[in-house]
């Protein structure tokens, strides 16, 4: 029997929004996924074209409503993902949770622990996932290096130091009004009451936490906002204590000029020590008390951790599957236009075809007839032009 | 209207197979295909098993029926993805392009200079795009790179260093029989004559045609067999000449002991040098003559070429859809098992989950508090265990 | 006229200490000093015996006694470096600066604050130099960093993140007494109140000064002491602020497992970001807001302060010298051997010689004779043995 | 008794010269030589005004006189330095010899392999050492690398790939004859036939040998000149074949845009790789076939022949010793200046002085009363300007 895909409905990621986009490829990488129904945007026209753009069959001007008729459809959607400003994480997922509908959500759950607990409560009684998509615990070494604590390579944890430092607020960007990104995340009515410690410290707060299997005991702490506009904390600073005496820092910036996306986390424990960039999500770096540093790479570690969120082979990085998807993306528009007796859009120029490919056994036979000839110099035949 | 996938058949990929779920992922990531139709495996029940696995509506024991079948469906496939050893790429090839359907294919095009000529004039003759898997030019940074040599911006090229180096070779692991890949990749019938030059040679070749848009116009080299029971090299060295009097050097090697999968370029003009490894894919570096090196990253590069193949935003590496996918991946099998009542499987228990985003708003409101208080170490409550 | 070089006495530093072969090393690599009196040691013996060793002329057995006697002589020393435990700083350059003479002093200055008061006020009523040997503001790189935020390059300082990390102490080695550094380090009699914080903390506060001309204004610090039977702290961490509203972080531990000597300074500006790594002293990092990271050389870069720290051209990467030196250490081996008819000592074996250089020859020629053939392969004579 | 430093000569390296003041530098670092004669220039003037700064007692205006006076000498020197153009050191080094003296030489050993061969002869036959300064080779991880090569820890060797890329010829420079290691480096009259090849190809040729232990039997190679008005190659790339199978790629180049001094070697053999990069000395790469690459640092390596060549514990770079010479330096200047009772000369003030101890001392008693008072923030008293 055929596999069958899981129905999948999203609420926010209208045109414009970045993590909509970023959970509907998520969703269909696997195939386990069908993404369905949707309410899209507030505005009903944006949500309307969204989906169309989308490719979501249903589409709703309202969430609520929408909850209301997927529960009731025999082929309504087993799923949702929740996708808007932090504001609207714990209504939308009570009402789906309350329809009997599994919630995919991003982070942070709430805008409060009130609201966070009260959601906990309820998935549980109602018996439905609520999977909060902290991104960097789905990397293959990440899960890794949990595994190495866990085993104990580490001993007994000592100290954690985390950060995650961006410059995109590091000038008063919010007040034009025109990056919607920057609005949202820095007005306490929609974003909740922490600024960068909401949106980012809750990141690095959660890897230290997920790799450590140790939340922090206490904590002394600063919040600081630079902008002098901005009405929400834009940098953080904390010094953490765990139960077993281990000690921490924990810093997030939204100012750090320079800094794309720097979350880093680095524990040491009574044995080793161990690094992870997620900028550089291919390595991990490990090293025993007194020892040298050893590059640990995605495919080559030995876990059934990583083995689980690993789909190419060594040496192919993650980001392998999306250089390849670029081709079939190219292809596609290029057989669209072949199909509708078009031009090809000029983007897909780039594309290897058949071409490159006499190119390339150009090449291999003149390195045969080379090397047969002890390394006499070969000419290879003029080309269709090098790969264009 | 929503917009329409096109339908997408493959040949070959079957169970054990590496290079046809990478096809499969790839052809699914941007939503432009949809794979309706496959001949998986020359041997039928693998071939059935493989497309119920793979979610295949078409199952068919032989591609020249597939061929036959999907052309004369209405609804029959746009193209076919052929991932099969490269003897049958050309044979395979043609079946389709004569069919009157597209070909995206695996490289190498062929298995000798001729045949993939007759396949060059084939696809032009009949008008369909014939996309050769070139997967390095898919990376943002490769593209950027190629456009900064377009633009001039490291002036005339002199010289060319390409190398691709694995290690997977290294001792006579085709002897046993047990490896699939090694086997065909090591069997001049099924491979082709040339072994190592074919499997990775013309990777490196086209990367360096790619980046540079010249080809070399003659070389001098030498194939080599290091494994002494292997019927094919496993070593190629070589030295290039181009028409404006660049000069250049290719190696690739199966058997370079730790080498994961190491395709790097570098290509120094009169005005500047560039460098690019693809096992780092989401930094390319700069550096002019006379300068300092500059490491560009595929969010803040601004070329067209680059923000046409880009999907997330700065700082989000190249595979941080991957880690994303992770967690919808394991949220079906969550949700798999709490909609059948089973325990969700174990290899899904890193699942961040709404406990997490409790524990995140205990962490947030702790440090909201001490901030508050000037920094005052604060208590956080006990939480759900840390991720766990 | 000849250059005079300046007379160094040295008080410390006999057999078996770490930092006094340093400042010997040090001291003569610019040639502008020349060691000739030292109270090496505080057992006479071992005073004497280190001494020859240094080829040091005149030894002395107690450091008082030594700056009454050289303030007395015509010839007497200019300058005494001060290498001892902690405690022994001010007494022992107190009663130097007292008797005239200029001191060049190991960090930290004094075991407290009115000891170093007191030794600023000294020095400057006795207008002698005071040096204090803070090794890394002497890094050209670290010293072009400091000029890069002179110059405003960075805008106005925002945030300060500095570290230094070690592992050697992350056990109790001071237990069996037989680690002559731990014991005197993990001692608060010699060592002083401050451990880790003394002996590295003190270089962290001291690099972050030094880039950014600021000291923090206010701090919030925790000391922490993780091995069980040490008498003092292993562990610092410390939040900082700022006269201009900067923030700060420091982190300093002697436990932190894998660390070598990780002093690590990242300073962020409202315009760029940078930094520096002591342990790839070569490199410096240098980011925009919004902009790509450039890798600054030493060679490369253009300041005056760079410039007036750097003996060797570009990619001469400092250590050069070092690995220069060693050749001349091995033929000082080896000439000393062949002076005294004695075979050469094997640790000098690895001494380049004339026969390497007909090596190189052999090679050169057998270039030259393949290009003039037009590559072809030409056998090269058997040589002396590669190398040995 | 004393050690007694060797006393040594020097011939070339006058005003303006590169080498001359390295060799300088070298020979004093480790306290075993003693310069006292020289004949730095053939302009009389020039080797006088050159000898004075270098602190040289006996400047002698003529070689050849300089040879026949210092071993007449009962105190003449024991050892010569020839740091001249390439074409004399066959000359010089021969009258030193003659005479009775030790020979430090500059690479390339000589301008021809007859020259080469007969200097050999030479200095067997008076049994005097002829030491040969392939730098490189005096970096205590080369020597460990090959120490690895020797103990067998990488099986047999089957690939060697080195190169040595530089951008400092990348435009006709030696046109305006005002650089003066560029004249003479690309006149075929003082370098010999080899441009590049003489000049960094064989430091890449004798890095290989030196740490393999093998001199390729064959080669196939190609010399090339960019720059069009150029008399010798500025580009050379050759294959080699080893005697026991292995193949290797040589390249280097003058002209590599963007290159400063690239000197990178890289060995594979069947149980494993290795990999050093000379400008970052302080790291050598170590990985198993199959396995995940090793990070050994100088400092934490076990090797004899890495000890031997080490004067600073782990994790203080190679350059380390620079950065504390500097402070010295400074102080020499700042001494110097006030037995004068001039002002310090500017250059000198980033020297750290008591006022800077002073400082951390503050920092220091602050971290003390925040730690005491569970972290409350603490004032620093105001300092003297943070390092300044």
């Amino acid at each position: 029997m055929l596999h069958r895909r899981l129905r999948l409905g999203m609420v926010g990621g209208g045109q414009g929004a970045f993590i909509g986009a970023v959970h509907r490829i998520a969703a269909r990488l696997d195939d386990r996924f069908e993404l369905v129904a949707g309410a899209l945007s507030s505005d009903p026209q944006r949500a309307q074209a969204s989906a169309l753009e989308a490719g979501i069959e249903r589409s709703y001007a309202d969430w609520r409503e929408m909850a209301r008729a997927e529960a009731a459809r025999e082929d309504g959607i087993d799923a949702v993902a929740i996708v808007t400003p932090n504001h609207l994480h714990a209504p939308v997922a009570t009402a789906f949770l309350e329809a009997g509908i599994h919630v995919i959500c991003d982070k942070p759950l709430a805008v409060s622990l009130a609201q966070g607990e009260a959601l906990a409560k309820l998935a549980r009684s109602r018996k439905r996932l609520f999977a909060l998509t902290h991104t960097y615990s789905g990397y293959p070494l990440v899960r890794h290096a949990r595994e190495l604590v866990e085993r104990g390579e580490l001993g007994e944890i000592r100290v954690v130091q985390v950060e995650y430092a961006q410059d995109w607020l590091a000038e008063p960007i919010e007040a034009s009004g025109a990056n919607r990104q920057a609005n949202w995340r820095t007005d306490p009515a929609l974003a909740g009451p922490a600024g960068c410690l909401g949106d980012i410290g809750t990141h690095a707060y959660q890897l230290a936490a997920f790799v450590t299997g140790m939340m922090p005991r206490a904590l002394s702490a600063e919040l600081h906002t630079f902008v002098a506009s901005r009405r929400i904390d834009d940098h953080v600073q904390a010094m953490l204590r765990y139960a077993n005496g281990a000690r921490g820092m924990l810093w997030a910036s939204q100012v750090a000029s320079g800094a794309e996306n720097a979350l880093r986390l680095r524990v040491y424990g009574t044995k080793a020590g161990l690094a992870f960039d997620q900028e550089q999500p291919n390595e991990l770096w490990f090293t025993p008390l007194g020892g040298m540093a050893e590059r640990l790479t995605r495919g080559r570690v030995k876990s059934a951790a990583a083995a689980h969120a690993t789909r190419v082979p060594q040496g192919h990085p993650e980001g392998y599957l999306e250089a390849f998807a670029q081709l079939y993306k190219d292809a596609a528009l290029q057989i669209g236009a072949l199909n509708e007796g078009r031009e090809p859009p000029p983007e897909s120029r780039l594309l290897t075809t058949v071409d490159d490919g006499v190119d390339g056994l150009r090449f291999i036979e003149a390195v045969l007839a080379s090397s047969a000839a002890d390394g006499q110099w070969k000419e290879i035949a003029a080309g269709s032009g090098a790969g264009m």
